[in-house]
């Protein structure tokens, strides 16, 4: 044991001349290593140009002699080879990210002899959305792609960092339910040891019962709907950013809060993800200190005004009323995001506090970022007598909820939450076409692989 | 909108007197307002003393006349009720944080009329198992049940924070899989859209996968096992702290990383939960600066020596024997960790990457913390040809695996990684019985609900 416990010693993550591609910069001068795959192999006359990419970007590195190409070429090492490189960081503005390795030395860690089943060496990943997931394991390595999945990353990392320094304790709710939480449509179920359960559609309950033990919680998990839609705007399993919170006025509250997130998620990854954001494109939006709010019945006297199209007495909102309503926003209030508020309760959860005002409408809210639904949320009942009046009134039975209602019955405050899909925030930030092409491994009602 | 606007002007989560319970001390000396559950009410002679709980800790109000106490009164309002009691903070070293609100007002938010299932008011929550989990919506708001799943939350926290320090990126990935992940046996299936899939019981293959992307990635999230026993050491449906790693030399890189992660969830526990900590009579562990370790090999001949008991030829530790080698770190090198690396190949799933000198052993491990198994880890094979023959060499089909193997086909330096039972760490580190105990709704063969 004394050899491995000396050799143990010794061990370190990072040898100390490895440089990660993105730190390449601060290393001018001197000798580094850089290890990655190999992403481009460019011959210009007697140079020839290697792309590194590894964990955290891209370096390029400069061979001017056969010999220092001799390793790739007796391992039969083409693209995506796994490769460590090293030579002298030197400064060169056309090089990305102003430097590149010189007078180089490449030895082949995993030689890959086969063509990539689509291009990654190309700006630009061109293949249709079915390639794109079919082969995810490989195209998710493209710049483009990654980017993507870098931004849901700061995205979560800035979600729980607004929540904690505001007093919320993370909760991990279970997945597997006994009943499903809002109806029993759209549910997937499992065979529980003989027994039927479902998976759950959202931590809805658990987390309002959790507001009884911290008063504050949050969670980031998957949620599973079994909706039978493929549409660019729907996922059967996705990642939902869920608050709850205690002691509110109404859902005012909440909205407030919801806002403050949503100015740390942008933070964290304006912070955090500058090449990426660049790399896609992205026009950050600016949340504004009070984001613009409508109440439903206001929004449908708008749409009737503005575009003559009588919505009145919808009990909800179409893709299209969202999108005209957030050209709406945009215009009269500059705001990339609109609250809609106050939607009918005969549409909203049987948790849903009516609006004590008007009580045919809800004191619940959406949240539309540049005319899509990314966020709906509200303030719930949260007395036990009206849970089962609420129940009652829509015909639902007590007994699946008996211990959900236990956490009323012995006291609830005030309380309200938001749930956000990451996935969604991503291809409305990113832009992309489908929520699916901003899942590491989307599941849709055909796909179920990778 | 025009009053709705200001309205939200002025909405703030915390009215601008509202103090914590945890906050009240520094409020010392001024009038201050309290929000939360009533969870004691105790008399002593003329002076009754009210114990609020909220979301952070607990404070003591003392009324000293029947006029004070009058709204509780007239409300009907026992434990559990959700109220405000506005008063002067005033320094008692007698009372719990070493202040109390005097000269008080109260009012009463939410009434409770009933008296809840079991009595939270005692430091001692005196219950049975079953009993504990059954009310769970209420007896989770015990001091000292919440005390472990706030340790939970700090744990979770210090994973992430360790690791994102070390340029790791976050990910989510399916849980809904088209295939188990490493054997048929102990899977949940779902009925999918008229198909068969299951429930992932790792996120093993695409963590994997993923390193191709971020080279260092995490996972926190939910894993499912089918596991048809009863015991204190399983659920059905548990947390998982998932890491994996590219560039690695072999198990002893991911060895180094672990101990470091340990250290960061441990620091992050210790600094922001120290009433939790004292509460549970914790005795927090030191992760030596090398946790010792020891070959499976030589664990059977140890345990031979000291306890003449002969276990070799037997493919895996017994609980007993992770006892013996726990009780013998601890006398031998004051460790409360200990590795075991090298388990034989036979018993490892197939992506195990063999030890070249020795290969039937692996260059696995796991790590036992005061003697019982915490986390499994390893270095797994890396090359395309390697997995198809580890395949092949276990009578398994390649087709199921087809997207994973293009990762490695197209190339995947050495790498390993490792997973740590968020659940089982809790219930080692608080003594607590059972996981389930440390779970906030554990799921088990015969619990669905709450």
């Amino acid at each position: 044991m004394a050899t491995r416990k000396s050799r143990a010693g010794a061990m370190a993550l990072a040898t100390p001349e490895r440089v990660r591609t993105a730190e390449l910069a601060s290393h001018a001068g001197q000798r580094a290593l850089l290890c990655g795959w190999l992403r481009g192999v460019r011959r210009l006359g007697a140079i020839t140009f290697l792309i590194v990419r590894d964990g955290w970007g891209e370096a390029q590195a400069v061979a001017t002699s056969a010999e220092e190409l001799a390793p790739l070429e007796e391992a039969g090492a083409g693209l995506e080879s796994v490769v460590a490189i090293s030579g002298v960081a030197t400064a060169a503005p056309q090089a990305p990210g102003g430097v590149e390795l010189r007078d180089i030395s490449v030895s082949v860690i995993t030689p890959v002899r086969e063509t990539p089943p689509l291009t990654l060496s190309k700006r630009e990943l061109r293949a249709g959305q079915s390639a794109l997931l079919d082969y995810a394991p490989v195209t998710n390595r493209h710049p483009r792609r990654r980017a993507a999945f870098a931004l849901a990353a700061s995205a979560m990392a800035g979600f729980r960092e607004t929540l904690t320094a505001r007093g919320f304790t993370e909760i991990q709710t279970p997945k597997i339910v006994a009943a499903a939480t809002e109806s029993g449509a759209n549910v997937f179920r499992i065979d529980y040891f003989g027994r039927e359960a479902f998976l759950a559609q959202s931590p809805q309950l658990y987390k309002q019962v959790m507001v009884g033990v911290f008063e504050r919680v949050f969670e980031v998990g998957p949620v599973f709907r079994a909706e039978p839609h493929d549409t660019a705007r729907h996922l059967n399993e996705y990642v939902s950013l869920d608050v709850e919170l205690g002691f509110i006025e109404d859902h005012f509250t909440v909205m407030a809060l919801l806002r403050d997130t949503l100015t740390g998620i942008l933070a964290r990854i304006a912070a955090e993800r500058g090449a990426e954001l660049a790399l896609l494109g992205v026009d950050m939006p600016v949340v504004p200190a009070i984001i613009p709010h409508i109440h439903f019945s206001e929004a449908q006297e708008l749409i009737l005004r503005l575009h003559g199209v009588d919505t009145r007495g919808e009990p909800d909102l179409s893709p299209r009323d969202e999108r005209w309503l957030g050209e709406w926003a945009r215009a009269e209030h500059g705001s990339d995001f609109l609250y809609v508020t106050g939607y009918p309760m005969r549409k909203r959860p049987f948790y849903t506090h009516p609006d004590p005002q008007r009580p045919e409408y809800s004191n619940s809210f959406d949240l539309l970022f540049r005319g899509a639904e990314l966020v709906s949320g509200g303030q719930r009942l949260h007395r036990y007598e009206d849970y089962v009046a609420a129940l009652g009134a829509r015909g639902l039975p007590l007994e699946p909820f008996t211990w959900y209602l236990e956490a009323f019955r012995y006291g609830m405050p005030p309380e309200g939450g938001f749930a956000i899909g990451l996935e969604r925030l991503l291809a409305q930030l990113t832009g992309a076409p489908s929520v699916k092409l901003v899942t590491l491994f989307p599941r849709d009602i055909s796909r179920l692989e990778p």
